[in-house]
């Protein structure tokens, strides 16, 4: 059988039992849709990622886009899965119907997008780096501009480009030094250089909108002196025609990975003739660019689940049609050799990429609906609620697929054994493909500062507390469920870890030592999801429980969740008591190792 | 400055302070040598790596091995590395006089083989393949074999390769199928087809001889009819002519790291003309080639701590030169960015690079130590003891520095932000290289299987006893250098825990429940890992203080030696009381998992 990609029975179970679509579909925001339509889209993406868009993944992660007269050129086959993606309409899809959008909801739009990423992650970025890129200007940007840009980004005719990154500056945003000029026509000219801009240039379509940050000439120094640019590489002059506006491409990164999808140099206004307009207000563009971050985020941790989730299910193919050796104590070598699945060691290594794969996607869905209900929930309290859940699970959304699912991706590849070494078989490319995951869109270390300097201190405890109900929910179905009472246990202890935690470093921050409070930022978040993926695993098991009794489930099918959900909850979790040690008792080894003796 | 691979300043404390040199230029063996030959030796290793084969390791890697009209061309550099290596005598170093070699001791053998990998690990592996594979005559196979083989393979005029894996049979040697059928002119003709087969052509030398796994017609099934023959690609005719020996490439492996070394599929008698010949007795082949395989283990653990090495110092230099960000609670945006390595989470990273890769050298270089007494201690019992140590650590010598060194290459990766995740940079390509190192050899979890199965029960027990007394000594030490008396409790704890834990699975396993016992062999083979690095810690630190106390090593390189050892024990020590607790409760989640299931 082709690799599924992800198995759809796990899609319909989140949807439907972990984060209640009729909840959603309840909502007035989305009184256009109704259980068939989202089907329909659900099953559009599939479609179109396993029958056009997987198969075309290993010759595009072979030939890389060329820098070729100073314009890239991306791999042939690119053009057809564009278009097909723009005929899928997956752009706009969770926008507005006003700007052409479909208003899907998040959660939905999630798991399509889940599929797209998992068959080809580079071919779906250029429609998600232009939704991005457009929504900036839907949501800060004049009239003028929505005009212009909206409908032809939106419909996909353009894509859009997020361009911050500088090479001297790296993550840190407030080194930023690309000028903007304003000019008595109300555009500004626009001078620098970024790196690492994802889709910077291509072949695909007539124009190209880089979302651009910049720096007004005398604005003040740092985060606060950074506006918001929408700068075309193409301008449409008097009469309509599109005129070169001066952003060249000076050169294209040779990614590992990702590589249907150009990295690129971009120099502006080389010719002192690159004009770029103003999105919102000056000075306001970290601002802005944060608004959409989680967004940006979510869409990261989505691709970091994709990319373990296919390489799992290419694994456990494997490791069932691969026969290679007996079982322990089999004594007759004449004997025949038995599926690789059969042996502990393989299976464990599988279950594991299970529980990060189905742990991750849960919470990506779960994280996505929050959106969906902080911006269409009628009770303002409950859009408040969740916005706030929304932010403080980002950090975790973003990161914990980064990380553990690139162990997932090394274990796939390990289970291919030498051939899995090979680029004859996929599992090296997703490997490759995964470790970007923790790089862009801040790093895992800038998600643990985040996170433990900013979200889980959000309105002085509040966040914390919202996301303890919600796991008390999930423990409480649980319960009900008949889930064995030790795992609850154990989360709810994990709970108050947490908490506690929290609550001492917080402490620690405020009491002059914000170093001492820092310090294990990173074993923090790591902490910090091993307890939300063990709330994903306690409320997967549950729904598990619930239909091996009602029988609305294959009993295989749930058995395997709830062997998922025991290895997480016994398995991972108990891990948290060393990291809250470390960060409790500050473990100053590289604290007080000094550069110089390095 | 250019990278330096290893700190020399390591290689003089482990080889002086943790090995002890002397006591084994003591050994009548060695008398051949003294400080001044052995310094002269790593001297020019180390030259060599850093002056030439460093260099060369870029182009190199981009540019793999092709194969044209059935012979495999490798990459033109690699024709004067390998002149160069030749020249340096590296092949037979550790072997006796007797056979051309320099009788080396082991252990100074390692640190000198640690610069060379650690600058080109594929150039290097062309002479350490050819040392194995003549080791494997030299040690079995008849006078006539020695003479025709050992002087043109030790000089390098011919390199050798191990051919064990098939296509069909993976790790499973039990299954080969290849056949050797007995001629009247006393060579066998040999049939088959033999995969991943590192250096199996190449255009470097006019001959390679492949030390090939074969079954004689009607040997038993299994393991126990397997003999190992002696193949050369061209035969020397009579007169002395080498004529063809019907050794074909069929194919070579598109491999994603180690990319100077061809890895090919060759196919044996194909026009029916394959000679082989008999090395040692029939139906021995396993049997031999385990013999050697200790030394191809410790020989992989090598390239694990070397590839983690030269990433380590790539990363660590870039840290000190690449400015990003301010310190925490910095507040003007003016002020000047700061080297990243000010920041605690890169010197976290750092740290961990440094722990895993210094703890791993100083184990390998143990190990090897180990070997030398094995051999030519006077004393059999010493003898018998070192065998014993050398037989337990290899497992751990040979998978920790794939498993922790892969995570190592990662972090380097992770410093580099953007860049390491583009080829203008290097941390990806040692990424590549280092995740070989899992899975030839023996995986990683037939390491596991290995080390609980079988040699950690060694001798009822003896060989863990042997282990205890030898952390007994470096604890010892550290008490005597003024240790922090909790590290050492810490470690003398865990020394208990390892000694019940085993005892506990033994009585499992004889109990009649293999299985229970073996479930978390990988789990138990990370907690030994972990225990094992912690004694190279415990007496590095003891060293550092001794050092300092003394005033005879630069302060700030002892202190880095004790922020390293503080961080491994306690940072990872404490980890082992969850591993200890999953194997002994035979925690279940993938044992009861129903394949069909998932």
């Amino acid at each position: 059988m082709a690799n599924p990609l992800f198995d759809d029975r796990d899609v319909d179970l989140i949807l439907n039992d972990l984060v209640g679509l009729d909840r959603l579909l309840a909502l007035p925001a989305f009184a256009g849709h109704d259980r068939e339509t989202l089907q329909l889209f659900l099953d559009a993406s599939r479609s179109l990622a396993r029958d056009r868009l997987f198969p075309a993944y290993r010759s595009i992660d072979a030939e890389p886009p060329r820098l070729v007269d100073g314009k890239v050129i991306v791999h042939p086959r690119m053009h057809e899965l564009y278009a097909q993606l723009r005929e899928l309409g997956v752009i706009a899809a969770p926008r507005p119907e006003e700007v052409g959008g479909a208003q899907l909801p998040r959660a939905v739009f999630a798991l399509a997008t889940a599929y797209l990423c998992a068959a080809n992650l580079s071919a779906y970025a250029y429609a998600g780096l232009t939704q991005g890129a457009a929504h900036l200007i839907e949501a800060f940007g004049s009239a003028e501009l929505r005009a212009l840009y909206l409908p032809r980004m939106y419909s996909g005719a353009w894509t859009g480009t997020m361009a911050l990154t500088e090479p001297q500056a790296g993550s840190s945003l407030a080194d930023l030094t690309t000028t903007a000029d304003p000019t008595p026509e109300g555009h500004y000219l626009l001078r620098g250089s970024k790196i690492f801009i994802s889709g910077g240039d291509q072949d695909l379509t007539e124009n190209i909108v880089h979302l651009t940050l910049a720096r007004l000439r005398g604005a003040p120094a740092g985060m606060k002196g950074v506006s918001l640019f929408c700068v075309p590489k193409r301008r449409p002059a008097p009469g309509g025609a599109l005129v070169d506006n001066d952003v060249a491409v000076t050169g294209v990164i040779h990614k590992i990975g990702w590589r249907g999808l150009p990295s690129v140099v971009l120099a502006y206004g080389e010719r002192g003739d690159c004009h770029g307009w103003l999105v919102g207000e000056p000075h306001q563009g970290i601002r802005y660019m944060f608004q959409m971050m989680n967004e940006a985020r979510i869409m990261v941790g989505l691709n970091g689940v994709a990319t373990a989730s296919v390489a799992y299910h290419e694994a456990l193919a494997y490791a069932r049609e691969r026969t290679q050796g007996r079982p322990l104590g089999a004594k007759d070598p004449a004997s025949p050799p038995v599926p690789i699945i059969e042996h502990a060691d393989v299976r464990r290594m599988l279950l594991r990429q299970k529980a990060i794969v189905e742990g991750g996607l849960a919470l990506l869905v779960r994280a996505s609906a929050h959106a969906d209900l902080a911006e269409h929930a009628t009770d303002p309290a409950e859009r408040a609620r969740s916005a706030l859940l929304l932010d403080l699970l980002t950090p975790i959304a973003k990161s914990f697929p980064a990380e553990a699912g690139f162990e997932a991706n090394a274990l796939a590849l390990q289970i291919h054994g030498g051939y899995g070494y090979s680029s004859e078989y996929l599992p090296e490319a997703w490997l490759r493909d995964q470790k970007l995951n923790s790089i862009h869109e801040g790093t895992t270390g800038i998600q643990a500062a985040d996170l433990l300097g900013r979200r889980a201190l959000a309105q002085g405890g509040a966040a914390l507390a919202a996301l303890g109900a919600e796991i008390a929910q999930a423990t409480g179905r649980a319960r009900r469920a008949g889930i064995d009472a030790a795992w609850i246990a154990e989360l709810e202890r994990a709970v108050g870890t947490v908490g506690a935690l929290t609550a001492t470093l917080a402490k620690r921050g405020m009491g002059g030592d914000p170093a001492g409070m820092m310090l294990h930022a990173r074993d923090y978040l790591e902490l910090f999801s091993i307890v939300v993926i063990a709330w994903q695993w306690i409320e997967l098991a549950a729904i598990a429980k619930e239909a091996l009794a009602a029988g609305t489930r294959e009993a295989g099918y749930c058995e395997a969740k709830l062997a998922a959900a025991q290895y997480w909850l016994r398995t991972e979790l108990p891990r948290i008591d060393h990291l809250a040690r470390l960060c409790e008792t500050a473990e100053d080894s590289y604290a007080r190792l000094d550069p110089a003796w390095l």
